[in-house]
């Protein structure tokens, strides 16, 4: 089956995304809904104009990106220098590809220049020239590349610096350090299938609070942060997965890839790869471990579409929309408890 | 079973290194030999004073990375700007922890930096500070990193700049590109396994000649340049890999990761993580597969030691040295006919 000779059929496009695994104060639910389902809304917008998965996620993550409530692009979290760094990646299913940006201060939105790397690493070595384009590109050759690809960069890069991830970055500093699990971890990401059946995983972050600058998390990292991948027969499906949490216990699961490719019905893939991933033992050094992820798949013969929703922290916020749903819905999953996962499945 | 309990037992210690799976010239045999010997005895020696699988990997890997004749530290391909950028990174089993650096220009041996950020991490959050520390650290921010850290960094980047560097990218800017099985693309790497039966896994790398600056390739790359794992009964082994090639196809198929959880023989597991890597669909936009790698298994039970080298290049340079061998055994493998993939088992 070439996917690309496949007729489109607008009833199979469909959009998630969310704003991160993490803390999220009950008092701005209402906010964190209305930018989600803004950003579920720009995508299905493309993908009803005949947009690709990878045009639809770049879309919803920008919209993400731009707005300064989330830990990703405008109102990132700062690092110990005071300064915004975001990490961003991309994976689609066709073409099958990935790219990623890291620890890139200018370039305007971090999701775009991704979108760009996995375009232009997707078409392979070029023809005349045989270099191998690249993959993964960080810091300030990064933002040098972006650019001079017309992809657009802040001349100045505190335009992502906003006054509340000013006002935070001064509380940890007098706290010296804070808890864990007080800094926000909403690293955001979007996942679309269009109409011709394709699939697309989209992330990006601003990263830990403090973090050491030139940090590179689980938004960069093949495998960590997002997946796409289309399954042959026997169960024939398309799957895109996007993850938030703690990057360093992320990167060591290769937690999106992992959860992406389990076999069997959502909840028990999902269930399986998160005992898993609360009982690997190279993350025995972490006092708790802080995942989340959303995680689409269609069957290409039905068109049946499921999302399913998984964290172990105390709080997810996610959103979607199918080609059938009027607007988008949108949802804060919270913990009853501590030491538990939280695993939702719906029916698109 | 605790392997930090387990009483030291001299005659497990065992290395191997490589110097690359791409195109060595048959006239350099003699001196990529040389280096590759100097390496095995270096590790050799350090375990022989009892020191860890980890430090004999940074000795091993550094000796290769100041030889100006390999693709790593001194001597490395200059990237488009006519810079030396570095990648390196760390596996080990006890404790089970990676740490890596990416795009690096200032730190003298990048494998001593990703040593060290191995080793931060694996303690876990800090105690006191509950900040999560970094996993991959890139570019400046990764330097700076080392130099607080107490890591050499060069005043002058331009030491690692080599005359024959130079040499070579003045002649493949000539040529506009060069055909990239032309590139000399031989990151280094080692493998070692301690008296306590530990397993530590380093590769190092100055990337693609003409790599846009802030590539990151495979050698930075989580589950991708190396991998170091202990596997429980029924078949209880400790495994540890270093990779080499066209960093983007061997970071699209997790390589290193993929070949060392392999079952089976040694033969067995290298031909079928072989044969589904050239097989792969995402790499089909390349007209040719580059990779190869040193493997080495260990069965903690009987002591007995395998190292396996595989690779599709036309030529894989690589050593070893067991404790009961009186000095390391060098070769460069060399492949017939294109298309192929050479598979070397050796009983240790």
């Amino acid at each position: 089956m070439d996917p690309k000779s496949e007729a489109s059929d607008y009833s199979r496009c469909c959009v998630a995304v969310h704003v991160g695994a993490g803390y999220h104060a009950a008092g701005k639910d209402g906010a964190y809904k209305r930018v989600m389902r803004e950003a579920c809304q720009a995508a299905m917008a493309r993908l009803r104009r005949g947009g690709t998965a990878q045009e639809a996620a770049e879309d919803a993550v920008r919209v993400l990106e731009d707005a300064p409530g989330t830990n990703a692009g405008v109102g990132s979290n700062l690092n110990r220098r005071g300064l915004v760094e975001c990490d961003a990646a991309m994976m689609s299913t066709d073409p099958d590809a990935f790219g990623a940006v890291g620890a890139v201060t200018a370039i305007s939105n971090p999701i775009q220049a991704a979108h760009a790397v996995l375009q232009a690493g997707s078409r392979g070595p070029d023809g005349a020239a045989g270099l191998v384009p690249p993959m993964v590109l960080v810091g300030a050759g990064a933002d040098r590349w972006a650019a001079s690809n017309g992809i657009p960069v802040d001349a100045d890069p505190r335009r992502k610096i906003t006054d509340a991830a000013l006002a935070r970055y001064a509380q940890y500093m007098d706290r010296a350090f804070p808890p864990c699990s007080e800094l926000l971890q909403d690293t955001v990401g979007a996942v679309c299938i269009d109409a011709r059946g394709a699939a697309a995983a989209g992330v990006s972050s601003g990263g830990i609070a403090l973090k050491h600058p030139g940090r590179v998390g689980e938004a960069a990292m093949f495998g960590c942060g997002c997946w796409a991948e289309r399954r042959a027969a026997p169960h024939p499906a398309v799957s895109a997965c996007s993850v938030s949490g703690t990057g360093e216990q992320i990167m060591r699961t290769l937690l999106a890839r992992d959860c992406a490719r389990r076999p069997g019905d959502m909840f028990g893939a999902l269930h399986d790869c998160f005992a898993e991933f609360c009982a690997t033992p190279a993350l025995s050094a972490y006092p708790e471990r802080c995942a989340g992820l959303i995680l689409l798949r269609q069957c290409p013969d039905s068109g049946s579409t499921e999302l399913g929703v998984a964290h172990t922290t105390p709080s997810m916020a996610y959103a979607y929309m199918s080609a059938a749903m009027p607007a988008p819905r949108a949802a804060v999953s919270r913990m009853a408890g501590p030491d538990q996962t939280s695993i939702t499945a719906v029916r698109l």
